[in-house]
C-alpha cells in the first residue's frame, strides 16, 4: 500500500455509525437500519455500491479498538491494545512512544495490608479525582507517574523515562483477604518497570494510609502504546478525526490521525468537518449514538440515532467529498442489547462506483450489494482506490 | 477461538447431509435438492439463513477427511491423515497417541518372492478376515501388531509401543515380478518403526507360506493419529457425534467428540439424539444417503435420500436446539457420479439470523443467502457465536 499509493487533492470521508448493523424487530421484521427513515442514506446507496463488511471475522464479535483498527486499515488480529492503554487513550491522555500505562484500581486493604474491597466500596468519581491529584507526579529513580481518573475506583497510572517495557505482573491478586502482590519483571528490560511500579504502589501506601475506604491501589494491564504504521506514511493521507468521546479520537491519534474538536451533536461534528476542510484529505468521523442506544436494548432510540446521521447527510455532501463510505466498527442490535458478530452495512459513495441495484441502505439490501461480503480491513484500499490515490500495480 | 469460547446452557446440532450439493438434471434444470419435496426444509431456510461453503477452496474436491475437518473448524489444508490412520478410523479402530498405522494389501509372491499379484486376486472379505486373525497379536521388541480386515484384499495393521514414528518407507514397489521392498526408517525416530514392519513381513511371509493366492503383504501409508487440538477444549462443549459409518464416527473421535450409537435410519439418528440430549451440548449428524446415491449417479435416490432428512426434520426441532445448521462434506452431483468442487449449501437457524429473503433450501437459492460464499472452516464460529457461547474480542 506504501509504495502505491500517492498524495492527490481528493478528498475521502469515513462516517463510521457505532454499532450501526441490528436485528429485526419481532413484530415489524425490520432492523434498527431498515425501520429508520433515511431517504438520504437511500439515495446515496442508490448511487453508490453497497455491501456487507465483517470487522475480525464470521462470528466474531469485536470490542470497539479491534473493530475501529480494522476500518483504518490494520488486521485486528494482529494488533493488541494493552488494557492501561486503552484507559489512558479514553481519557484523551497524550501517550508518548515508551510510556507505560497501566489500569488501576483504588481498593480497602484491613491494618496488616490485606485486601479487603478490591474496588474501594466503588468510591464517586470526585473522590477519585482528589485522590488521583494527591498521587499525580511521583518520581522514582528518573522515572516519572502521571495519574489521571477514569470513573468511580478507577484510574490510570502512566510511567515515564527511559528504558521502560512493559512485561511485568499484575500487583493485583484478584481475590480478597490477601494482600497485593509485589510486581516483577518478566524479562531484564522491564527491570525499571516493576521497580518504579513497585514504589509507586508504597506512595500509594504511605499518601493514602489515613484514609477509608480507598488506602491502597492494584494495578493491571501494563502495556505500552502499540506501534501502528502511521496513515500519512503509509497512504500519504492528511487524517482528521472528529469523535465526541475521547476513546475514539485516541484511537484515531494511535495511527496518524489528528484530532478536531467538534460539539456534541452529529450536525456539530459536521460542521467541524466544514471548518477543517481544506486542512485535511481524510476524515473520520465518529457516531456513537445508534451504539449507544443498541447497548441499551432501545430499538427506537437507535431508529431515532440513525435518522439524525441521515438528516445531516446534505450538509456532509454541500463539502464534495470525492468519496464517502459510511459503515460501522461492529453491529449492536438492540435485540442483544451489545455488540454482536453480524457482518456490517457498508456504502461507498464515489463517481467510480459500478451500480449494483441497491436502493436503500439496511443489511438485507446490502448483503445483495456489488462489494459482497468481504473484511471490513479491506475497506481503506477500496477507498483510496475510488479517490484515485492508488497507482497501478505491476506492470 | 480458545480464549473467546465459554460454556453455556444452549445446544448446537450440526447436521451434515454428505454429498448434498449437486447440478441440475438435463430435463428439469432442478439439481437434486431443488428438486427434492422439503417443506420443513424451506420453511427453516425462510426463518433462518443461508449461504454457500467452499469445504477446502474453490476449485478443490474434497474428499471426505478434509470435508469434514473444515466443518469441525480445521483448516483443511494443515490437516493431513495418513492412509494407514484413516483406514484404522474407518473400522472404528481404537487409536491410541503414539500408534502407526499401515494401509495393507494381501498380495501373491511365487516361489522365489518376486510379486505375481499385488491384490492377490481380490480374496473375499471373509478369506481376509480369517488371514488376519491368523498374523494378529504378532509381538516383535515389545511392539504389538494389531492386524484387521477392512475389504477384499485390504488390512490395517496398527503397531503400537514405546517410540514408534511413522517415517519409513513404503514396502510396495508398486509393479510385478520384482520383491517387496525393505521398510527403511527415514529417520533416527523411526528405527524401531522399521524393524518392527520388518519383521512383521517376515512374520506374514512364514505364517502364509502354505496359502495361495494371498502369502504375502505390502505396507503402505505408515501414519500416526493427527494431533487435532481437541473440540472440548476449544470450543468447551461436550460433543456427540452421530454416524451409521464408522469412518465419520472415527474423524469425529479424532477431534474430541463421544461417539454414541445409533440405527440404521436417519429417524434413527435423531432418536439417538433425543435418547442423549441432556448429555451433550454438541451433536454432529452425519447422513450418508445422499452421497451414496449421489457417488452411483442415482438422481432419483438422491432426490429420495435428501426427502428422508426432511420428514425428520419435525422430531429434531422437537429438541429445541438453539442453533441448528445444515449443510455438507462437500458435493456430490449425480450427474459427475463422484464428490465435486461444487460450493455447499448451508443453513443455519437461530434466534439470532437476520433475515435473507431465502425461502427454499437449494443452491440457487442459497448463493443469493445473507451469509454469502465464504470457506466452511469458518462455520464453527459462527455457529458458536449464534449459540452465545463467544465473548467479545478486544476491548
Amino acid at each position: 500500500m506504501k509504495q502505491l499509493s500517492r498524495r492527490t487533492p481528493s478528498k475521502i470521508v469515513l462516517l463510521v455509525i457505532d454499532g450501526i448493523g441490528g436485528l429485526p424487530h419481532p413484530e415489524t421484521g425490520k432492523t434498527e437500519l431498515a425501520a429508520a427513515v433515511t431517504p438520504n442514506l437511500d439515495q446515496l446507496a442508490a448511487g453508490g455500491v453497497c455491501g456487507l463488511v465483517d470487522p475480525v471475522a464470521p462470528g466474531i464479535t469485536p470490542g470497539s479498538a479491534p473493530g475501529h483498527a480494522a476500518l483504518f486499515g490494520y488486521d485486528p488480529l494482529s494488533i493488541e491494545i494493552g488494557r492501561g492503554i486503552l484507559e489512558a487513550v479514553g481519557i484523551d491522555y497524550d501517550l508518548q512512544p515508551g510510556d507505560v500505562a497501566a489500569r488501576g484500581n483504588f481498593c480497602g486493604v484491613d491494618g496488616v495490608g490485606l485486601i479487603t474491597d478490591r474496588r474501594a466500596g466503588r468510591i464517586p468519581t470526585d473522590k477519585c479525582s482528589e485522590l488521583c491529584r494527591r498521587l499525580d507526579g511521583f518520581v522514582t529513580n528518573d522515572i516519572t507517574v502521571s495519574v489521571r481518573p477514569i470513573r468511580e475506583h478507577r484510574f490510570v497510572a502512566v510511567f515515564r523515562g527511559d528504558g521502560l517495557a512493559p512485561d511485568v505482573t499484575e500487583n493485583d491478586p484478584q481475590e480478597l483477604g490477601v494482600a497485593p502482590l509485589p510486581v516483577e519483571a518478566l524479562s531484564l528490560a522491564s527491570t525499571r518497570t516493576a521497580s518504579a511500579a513497585n514504589a509507586f504502589i508504597e506512595h500509594v501506601r504511605t499518601t493514602l494510609a489515613g484514609d477509608r475506604p480507598a488506602n491502597m491501589a492494584l494495578l493491571r494491564g501494563f502495556s505500552t502504546r502499540p506501534v501502528f504504521d502511521q496513515i500519512p506514511d503509509v497512504y500519504k493521507l492528511t487524517p482528521a478525526a472528529v469523535s465526541v468521546y475521547p476513546m475514539y479520537r485516541g484511537l484515531a491519534r494511535l495511527t496518524g490521525m489528528e484530532a478536531i474538536e467538534a460539539g456534541a451533536t452529529v450536525a456539530d461534528e459536521v460542521e467541524a468537518l466544514r471548518h477543517h476542510w481544506d486542512g485535511y484529505d481524510f476524515f473520520f468521523v465518529h457516531v456513537k449514538g445508534a451504539d449507544s442506544a443498541g447497548e441499551d436494548g432501545d430499538f427506537e432510540r437507535k431508529v431515532a440515532a440513525i435518522e439524525e446521521v441521515d438528516r445531516v447527510i446534505s450538509a456532509l455532501l454541500e463539502l464534495h467529498p470525492d468519496v464517502l463510505v459510511i459503515t460501522g466498527d461492529h453491529s449492536t442490535p438492540a435485540k442483544l442489547s451489545g455488540h454482536s458478530w453480524h457482518p456490517v452495512p457498508l456504502l461507498l459513495s464515489a463517481e467510480t462506483c459500478r451500480p449494483d441495484g441497491v436502493t436503500a441502505f439496511a443489511e438485507t439490501n446490502c448483503s445483495a450489494g456489488g462489494l459482497g461480503q468481504f473484511p471490513a480491513v479491506r475497506i481503506m484500499a477500496l477507498v483510496m482506490a475510488h479517490a484515485k490515490k492508488l497507482a497501478k500495480f505491476g506492470a
